[in-house]
């Protein structure tokens, strides 16, 4: 914990204070290595029994415009371990379909709300652009005094990045190989995995190149032709890598991004392409359009069900035995699916790391809620440590 | 502070302890006023970072039988602040449809509850009556030793009543207009407006007439023909005019109310008597004559555009700057609907007063239960302040 | 309150800490009387406004996978009142459909929950069993390093018991009688009752049959030839009367099943074998099928329409003067049917009493989560005594 503050204490993130947290783009390294620090500190204090309640009372929003179980829990885990209470805005029982703009939504449902969390990754060129409205319009409330404190807004996943995702896949990554200045080097490869479903987020592999690039890291995308993801967060890849020092490639070959590859996450998501045009076709209430889609979609996806994470190719990959990652749930062949991203047999044998991986995002979560409302992390956390109120009587 | 608690030992509300806060017109004056005195008590309190948490535990009930946003999180905001935790009733989720009784239902919900609030105003003869059944089947139970302690139920909108709101829009005139007292004399016009929707409720303009004439304002209520509300909110508006020295007329024009007023409060809402109409068909499952009835009413409706808070119409009121006043989400023209009740820069001006105005709801709500659960109000306040637990860790 | 830690400290319940409650069939009389005394000791706490709150910030998740309101209310309140928050696992809302697996769910969902709180009682041969697979699941999760913490999974009604519901029956007898010595020899008639409605769950009465045994008691099985109840429940019946010196035996007359009768149980329930063929045709996905089954279930109930618990027939039972249980919601004749469960004067008479008995559920829940998370309940009972911390502020 001393080791931890210590790091902490020498890194700039003076800016992350009564801030939001949409893009890992949008931030400098510090602060994500202040995220990485933070989540494990809390982590640690949670092991040990010891309170992290920075609040006595107060709400968190949460906004889930599509299906969630291991986020809501996990965004749910990370507000109750700070003393937070989750208060859902289901638009479905609101009246905002009446007529009720976003800037007012936002104002009306945090007159006592510390933190926004949303969800929205349904539309290309929607998500981003809602979260940031939202924190816009309580950055606008609190400025005119309508809003006593600011509530910051957490991107729990939109059209561009999955930060909460990408950052608990880090931190795993940084625990399996040692410490953030390991990645250095390492060989990632994101891949294209074929799903018999269509229309997965591109949030993902977006997040991971944009965020793995960052720090070193021998980033290679590969995906059959016509799976692009969005333009702009390839540019960023390859701005970063050149940066760090690091790489960014791309490959039409699963097999060669396995080639030597430290770290695989194959995973499978919808062409960007593909989305603008069903966000398109949404817009216009065009539902055939979406139908048609959705079954060329379908069709294109099953041209390429060879991109499966098989043995053979994990064969290929550094001592045969590369860190397989996965954000779950994911589609495993014989399990879930007749054939899909994965052998069974290969996930099996990662399963539990899986687990582990999915198991740091609630402390990513409450880092980001901490590092926004507090002035001095290292203090409040040295405080959390010595006041040692315990999480729960042991008797 | 102190202030605040001079003024509230100063009134007579002894009857609020373990009481229920349904109807304002149930309630005698200073009642009204130990809930302002109190919300703003509670509100200096959480501005300061100084919880309020009476409760260390304890339950808050909801049950929203209709849509909401703003009240639901007003609810939970107010719970929150006072330390329970909500649980919602939803009644699609339950049990209730199968023969489960009104009193049986409330008493299985209440073994741990500390507050249950409703809101139900779909229906005209419906909403206050369901309320009072859920009050009298809790103290029943708590009378028979079914319930340990009995909850108080809150009125969150009724088919008579809205009190929450109506309270919170007083108290921002209050502030507004510099005290309770200033309100004598003051024009107020609750008007009537065009919306392309049909079905709004009537508990904000009948809580308005009978909550303002209590304390000597000169109210007028405006409709055009047809749009009648409950004759006994106006019976009961004429007679608190009669009390408090203040005055209640009504008229057909619009701008013969605004005319020199210092407060508007122009909002669309449906006849009473084609609400009676709709409980009625409702009742039988009559759902094509409800289509038909729909039909009529904007049919209606479409006949009194004219009826638009413009900036010519504001430019009637006492000075051309009448405070406007709207319970939200408004029907503003050209931004959610083509045309509605209010024209766009009359909107824009008054915006932030506005989301202010809605900002007191979670006040109103924590002061009403604070009230009912506290044998000693003005001293629990001082306790809490003089312990001043924080809110939240600020490091 | 002394006297229910002397009596708890003489039982051997070590093998509680860190398990779960999904059978009483599972647990020695030891470990249902340490449920008992832990009840009645959580309730002395609560109606001496002394918080139970063991938990500082910790998450209880609900699985509901049939409607519930009392069941659901009682979970919160009793997780509530021991500090945790209720995070509802909705599968509608989660990607549950899309391949994952319950292990998957069932971790991804316990990185910070202190309890899983499950209802699944739809299918013959399906509710036990997941909730099996959920707690192995939790338990590998923590044996793997996955989980740092084994959260407890309760039942909160399955296909096989209702452990919840008949040890909150049992505690009301219990208090009815005065002490859980006074069952032995007393006569209990666990009768089957029509309603107009089918496919009523039978973990009630299997239940019942099951624990009452346990304690001395005389149980008589009524129900009208077809009603039959799982094999194995109504074997341990037989075997734990036999041990207990008690007795069980069946009939086919309700009259001779109150004859004589301390406690009368009339309830509806659905055949086993029509509800395992229900189960079949569910996975099969025959809804033809299944809406053919439950015309021919109520035609069959209809036969029995005399199968009410009538003045006539509570007339029969000791002194006239069975105690009447039912886990509500009756089928009340006249009130919530033509012709059902009970005649409105019996279950009048009766009211407040069933009321009180459903009151003990929230307590029961509580001791079973207690009773698992505390290495050492008497003591942790008596610290919290000691300490004395409010629930509410009563000032």
């Amino acid at each position: 914990m001393r080791d931890i503050i210590s790091r902490l204490e020498a890194l700039d993130f003076k800016a992350m204070y009564n801030n939001d947290f949409l893009l890992t783009a949008d931030k400098p390294d510090d602060e994500l290595k202040a995220v990485f620090e933070t989540a494990d500190a809390l982590r640690s204090l949670r092991e040990r029994n010891i309170s992290a309640g920075i609040f006595r009372s107060g709400l968190a929003v949460s906004i889930f415009r599509d299906n969630s179980t291991r986020t809501r829990f996990s965004f749910a885990s990370a507000c109750n371990m700070l003393g937070l209470a989750v208060q859902d805005l289901d638009e479905g029982k609101s009246q905002i379909a009446h007529g009720e703009t976003v800037r007012e939504t936002a104002n009306m449902i945090s007159f006592m709300a510390d933190v926004i969390g949303i969800r929205d990754d349904m539309y290309i060129g929607k998500g981003h652009a809602y979260q940031k409205t939202v924190a816009g319009a309580v950055s606008e409330g609190f400025a005119e005094g309508v809003l006593k404190e600011r509530p910051v807004t957490v991107n729990l996943q939109c059209d561009v990045d999955h930060p909460t995702q990408t950052m608990a896949d880090m931190l795993h990554v940084i625990h399996e190989f040692g410490g953030v200045e390991k990645l250095r080097g390492k060989k990632l490869a994101m891949t294209w995995a074929y799903s018999p479903s269509y229309g997965k987020p591109l949030s993902v592999p977006q997040g991971v190149i944009s965020l793995f690039t960052r720090f070193g890291a021998d980033v290679v995308l590969a995906y059959p032709q016509g799976y692009e993801v969005m333009p702009e967060t390839e540019e960023a890849a390859a701005r970063n890598a050149e940066n760090s020092g690091g790489s960014f490639r791309k490959t039409s070959s699963m097999e060669e991004a396995f080639e030597g590859a430290d770290i695989v996450y194959p995973k499978s998501w919808a062409p960007f392409s593909a989305m603008e045009k069903r966000t398109k076709l949404y817009g216009e209430g065009d539902f055939d359009g979406i139908k048609e889609l959705e079954k060329e979609l379908l069709a294109q996806n099953a041209k390429h069900a060879e991109w499966e994470c098989t043995e053979e190719k994990m064969a290929l990959t550094r001592d045969k035995k590369a860190l397989y990652l996965h954000c779950l749930p994911a589609d495993i062949s014989g399990v879930s699916c007749r054939s899909g991203e994965v052998a069974e047999s290969v996930f099996n044998r990662y399963r539990t790391k899986l687990y582990k991986q999915a198991g740091y995002k609630p402390y990513i979560i409450a880092a980001m809620i901490f590092l926004s409302k507090m002035k001095n992390p290292p203090k409040a956390l040295l405080e959390l440590e010595s006041a040692a109120t315990p999480r729960r009587l042991t008797i």
